[in-house]
Parts: structure tokens; C-alpha cells; sequence
């Protein structure tokens, strides 16, 4: 190990090199790399000397170097290389995976075989700082194959999220990720799309004009170099960036195999808010969703914005308030009152005891009630007895 | 108090009387009942004698007897009347509202202000014992103003539960109850309206044809003397016995203001099963089964009849499998083989250090998955390379 401290030049271009020979999530590499630095571990790993797992994780690729046609690549498209000895790397908001990764060292791997590894650097396109927008974010996900019903519900979840002032962040991906994105857009507000492949052209092809938007007015990261191909096994791994940059995850639609439901555990994993919207039981887009919600009771059911809100936001200032009924006068009646009210006859007069008789309720006491109702409107007197008022006319529902 | 053991005939006019004199589900006249016997109560109500909080209730009706005329009235419309004394009292399905009102004894009202008082007597139309149709019952309850989806879902679950050799539970109204009814009669299953007014003509009157074959069929059961009619606050008091004389209530949709919430809550109370299926967000009469869901933890979301009978069933005899996902036989695949996979080019053949360049994989590691691949279809090796084997070619969602 060299004694010297290596210039940020250097450091840019280790965490550049290890971006490219390692896909990212390995555990033995980022423990490497936190105990000798970026430098020194490219360093060992092209040496083929790291020893351990760590070597035979770079093994494949560690005879290329391109890491200075990354950075000049990336420059020349607009983008660049977020690291974490930069200012704007998001700290804060990786903390939670570090926690997990930390609880979840060494113990056996998960049910999908993605290690909670926080990221060794990230390539972004776009001008916002990343600490500063994932201070505030929230991940709408779910399936590709979405519903007319998905798409609108997304849409309007992150049109809600952009207008409160939380970025939206999703995996760029048709169906579902689309809407959120295009929804956020619509608002006003910040989406950020986290993709499994290069900048260059990321995937898929045909959101070229989303993406340039997305770049454009929002953000689009990922550990991939630039050139960097979509491959299945790099959706799950970029799934938990989704989930872990986020304080919450919301998925709208997805089906029993959707990549979303990855997410949504992945989140758990790492204490993060996991939210579901409920769809119709007779929709496989819904089925996944609702697994979900049955699986894992931390998942939270939500079906409006101020909800997901309300689950992310800060203690006491973003709290949702309960859907609001349509009022029924007789809901401020007391019990007793109620059943009194309901004695009287829907059409014409009766008598005090006629109604005692109707309505069960002591005559007495039928008497001491019905001043107040006639107050409320609820009855009137008339010469012959006492009948409906207009208060009593306000239907509602059972 | 007489010291002379009461006959039997007595004992059945004494609790036909209640039934007409005492509005349901009052805890002081069932406490006086419980305390001196149905012949004793009524003698001391009729004078006005029973002193306290039971007096007051049975003062506006206590001068009228109707009771050997309802008994004759049930008679012959078919109907009888069946009390604690009988055989065939559904002590069982009871206890847990006994024990929920034991426990709330003396404590404050609930919210709806609805006491869970064991009935006194229940009249009955149709041939089942109420203690076998309420040994294996289900209420499946929703909104009047049902939807299509509500009353498809709702018809569905009662058929499936029907077959699963479940008696189906409603409340006889429309929409949902009307769908849950009409689902477990299709089915071939035993279904029970429980209705909030008298067996002569029960509510709503163009349900005329379907009481007509439940009480044919089924059951028909209610608190209140054949001829009374339903009125609001009776709806509140006969929810009690839906969740209470069932396993479980499963509540397909209820807007926000719906009874099938009181019913549900009051379920909970009992500490019975208490099942919602959830809808569209967008629609308003799946909005209270979500606030149902988001309110109360204990709250099972449920999609399908096995689920239900999962909730309900007799533990390790009525299990729900987990929905079947479509299988992609990748899923069989460790990680690193999955990942070696991916590392295939989709059309034409590679070379194993190739390979691994493409997946990240060290060539060794490479080598040693490609023959359990080859084995098990995915890949094929030709003489200038590998390429991708039918398994491989198996489409499926990301």
C-alpha cells in the first residue's frame, strides 16, 4: 500500500474503473474499497493480488481500463460521476442501506440474492444536486405491463408528490415507471429516473424523448458506465438504489412476478416506508400489490397522495386528513334521539305516545326529546302532533 | 318472584313478548332476563316493577301483548320462534358476543353507540337448526349502492364459499347483500339474510322473490316480531348479530359512510375475523373497505374465497395456496448462474472468456456454470461457442 494520499484525479478514476470491472452490489468489493480506498483497492484487483472474493469478483475484467474514456465520455454527453468523496453525494439519504448492509454482513443473502451494498459511485445526467434531491424523495414503481387504471393512479400520485415538493423517483421502465415520471413532470416537480444501464442510451430505447426530459429538467443515475447494457440480473441489483434513496417506496400496480414487489422487500429490508395501492381483486396487474399488502403488515395501504405523504413526511406537518363522509344531520343526534326520530311517520303528524309506541322508547322520555329535535329541525309540532322537519329530509345512505 | 318452574309455553310467550315490547340489544332488559328468567322479567316489566334502566325501556309498549297472536303469525307464514331454551339455539356461535359483552359490561359506549347484547329470542324462517347453519357461516357485506365489480366479487366469493361448504351471512339489502345471497344459492351452498324487520314482509319488498327462495332454501332470522318494520337505527342492532353469529365478515365494498363499517368494527369487537376486499382507488365504494384497512391492522385484505376460508378455516385443514405465478423457469437458477446466463448474447455464440467479460462473472466461475446450464436447457455449446438454449427462450416478465 502506497503511503502517499492519492489526488482526487486519481480517486475519480479508481471509482470510474471499479464501476466498470465489478457490477455493482458485491459486497467483497465495497468492503475492500472502505478499507483501502478507491485507490489502492484498483490497485490490488488489477493486480489479480486482493485476495479473497473480491478478486474473483473483478477476475473477468480486470485486465480492461477504460476509465478515462467513461469520465470523457460521460462529459461529452453532460454527464458525470458522483462519488463519495464528492459534495453533493447523498449521505443522508443512503444512510438506511448502510445500516442494513452493516446489519446484514455475513448473514445468509436474501430470497433474491441482492446484497444491500450502498453504491461505489453513481453517473449522473442532469443538473441538480443528488443530496439534494433525494433529501425529499419518494419511489412510485410497479409493473411494465400496466393497466389504463395503474397508469392514471400513478400519474396522479406523482402530479400530488411533485405539487408537495417531494421528487419522484422511479426505474424509467414503460407502464408504471412511465406514469410516475410523466406525472411528476406534469406537476412541476423533480423526477429522477434510477435505470439499470448506460447513460449513453438508456434503456428502453423508445423513452428516448422521456429521458430527455427526464435529463433535462430532472435526473437520470445509475452505477453503470455509460455504455453499460440493460441485463436482468442489473434490475433487481438497481432496484434496491430505488428503495434505499428513497424515505418510501409506493408501488401501484404489479403482478405476481413483477420486479416491483424486489423493490417493495428491499425497502423493508432497509426500514424504508413501503406503501401499496390496492387495485380490483380481478386484475392480475393488482395481484402482486395485494400479496404484498397480505405478506407484510409494515406495508401500509394508500390510495391518495396526502397518504403517501403522511407515511414519508416529517412527524406532524404532513398528516392526511381522513376521507371526508357526506354529511348526515342525524349522525349528531345521540342514540336515543335517533331512535325517537326514526318513530315518526314519513308522511303526516303523530302523537307523543304513538311515537313511543313506533320508536320503543319511553314516552317520558320521547317528550324530552323531541324539543331538541324540533331545535335541530329534525320535527316540528303542528296542532295534531309532531311530524318530520326539514333536517330529516337529507337522505343518506344506510 | 314465583318459586313454581315455569313451563315451556310460558317461557316461549314470555320471550315473544320481549321481542315486541324491548328494542334488541338492550343490555338492562337481557341483564333482567339473564338474572330472573324470561316469565319472571316479563311479569315485573308488565307492572312496571322491574325497577331501574329496564323499566323505562319497556315502558312505551309494556300494556300491549301480542305474543300469542306473533306466535300464531309465525305459524303461518311458516316462520317460528327460537329461544335459549331450544335445542337448536346457536349457543356456540353466540359465545363470542356473550364474552364481548361481558367485557364491555358497564364500560362506555362504543362510537355507534350499539351494545353487543346476546338476542333473546330470534324468529325464523326455513328448515335448518340455526346452531348447524351457524356452525360453518361467513358474512359477506357491502353497500347498498354497489358496483358491478362490488356485486361480481361479491357473487363470486359467496359461490366459492358455498362450495367450500360455507353457509353465506348478509343483511338481505341490496347491492352487496343482495349479490352475496344470490352467489351462495348458485353456489348450492345454505345462505341467511338476518333482517332488521319482521318475517311477514321483510325489507326491502322487491326482494320479495329472493327471500322467498332463501327462506326457502336457507334462513331468514331476525330479532324483531313478524310484523315491524325496518327502521334506521334496527339496521345498527341487527349488524351485531351478522358479525357476531359468523366466523368471520368480509366486507367487499362500503363507501365511507356505509353500515357494512359498523358491522365490520363491531366484528372486531367480538374479536372475530373481520376480511375486506379492496377496489379501484378511484372508486367511491371501495373508499370505506380502505379506510377499514388503513384504520384497523387486524383487518385481513383478502382476494380470493381461499383466503377467506384461511381466516376462517379450522387451523392446518383450510389454507390458501399463494397465487400461482407463471413459472419462469430462471427462477430455479442460483444468482451467479442467472447471471452467467445473462451474459449470453441473444442471438449467436460466445466464448466463455467472452462471457464472462459481458456478465462480470471471473471466467472460472463461468466455466463451471455453463454445464449445470447446458444440463438443464438454457444454454447449448457449439463448436465455436455457446448460445442460448430453448429454456432460455421461455419469455417472462422482469
Amino acid at each position: 500500500m502506497s503511503g502517499r494520499r492519492p489526488g482526487p484525479g486519481e480517486v475519480r478514476l479508481a471509482r470510474a474503473w471499479l464501476t466498470r470491472a465489478v457490477e455493482p452490489g458485491r459486497g467483497a468489493v465495497f468492503d475492500l474499497v472502505s478499507e483501502v480506498g478507491p485507490v489502492e483497492a484498483v490497485r490490488a484487483l488489477r493486480a489479480g493480488l486482493a485476495g479473497g472474493r473480491a478478486t474473483a469478483l473483478a477476475e473477468a475484467r480486470r485486465r480492461q481500463d477504460r476509465a478515462a474514456e467513461d469520465l470523457a465520455e460521460a462529459h461529452r454527453i453532460g454527464a458525470r460521476l458522483v462519488t463519495p468523496e464528492d459534495r453533493e453525494w447523498p449521505d443522508q439519504a443512503l444512510r438506511a442501506m448502510q445500516v442494513a448492509y452493516d446489519r446484514e454482513h455475513g448473514s445468509a443473502r436474501s430470497e433474491d440474492g441482492v446484497e444491500l451494498t450502498p453504491p461505489l459511485a453513481l453517473w449522473v445526467l442532469g443538473e441538480p444536486r443528488l443530496d439534494e434531491a433525494f433529501a425529499r424523495a419518494v419511489a412510485v414503481v410497479g409493473s411494465r405491463a400496466a393497466t389504463a387504471y395503474g397508469t392514471a393512479v400513478a400519474g396522479r400520485l406523482a402530479d400530488g408528490l411533485a405539487g408537495a415538493g417531494w421528487a419522484v423517483v422511479s426505474g424509467g421502465a414503460f407502464g408504471i415507471d412511465a406514469a410516475a415520471h410523466r406525472g411528476a413532470l406534469a406537476g412541476g416537480g423533480l423526477t429522477i429516473a434510477i435505470v439499470a444501464g448506460g447513460l449513453r442510451r438508456p434503456y428502453p430505447r423508445s423513452h428516448e424523448s422521456l429521458f430527455a426530459r427526464i435529463g433535462r429538467d430532472g435526473l437520470i443515475v445509475t452505477e453503470f458506465p455509460p455504455d453499460a447494457t440493460p441485463q436482468r440480473h442489473r434490475f433487481l441489483v438497481r432496484n434496491r438504489l430505488v428503495a434505499g434513496l428513497t424515505a418510501g417506496t409506493v408501488v401501484v400496480e404489479a403482478g405476481v412476478r413483477s420486479g416491483a414487489l424486489a423493490t417493495a422487500r428491499q425497502g423493508l429490508r432497509m426500514g424504508r416506508a413501503v406503501m401499496a395501492v390496492p387495485g380490483p381483486v380481478t386484475s392480475h396487474a393488482s395481484a402482486g400489490v395485494h400479496l404484498l399488502l397480505r405478506a407484510y403488515p409494515e406495508v401500509v395501504l394508500v390510495t391518495r397522495t396526502v397518504e403517501v405523504v403522511e407515511e414519508v413526511g416529517m412527524l406532524g406537518t404532513d398528516l392526511a386528513d381522513r376521507p371526508q363522509a357526506p354529511a348526515d344531520p342525524r349522525d349528531r343526534l345521540a342514540p336515543l334521539a335517533r331512535q325517537v326520530l326514526d318513530g315518526l311517520p314519513s308522511v303526516g303528524v303523530a302523537a307523543p305516545d304513538r311515537i313511543a309506541l313506533a320508536c320503543g322508547v319511553p314516552p317520558l322520555e320521547v317528550l324530552r326529546c323531541l324539543p331538541t329535535l324540533e331545535l335541530e329541525g329534525f320535527v316540528e309540532a303542528t296542532p295534531t302532533g309532531w311530524q318530520l322537519g326539514p333536517a330529516a329530509r337529507v337522505r343518506s345512505r344506510r
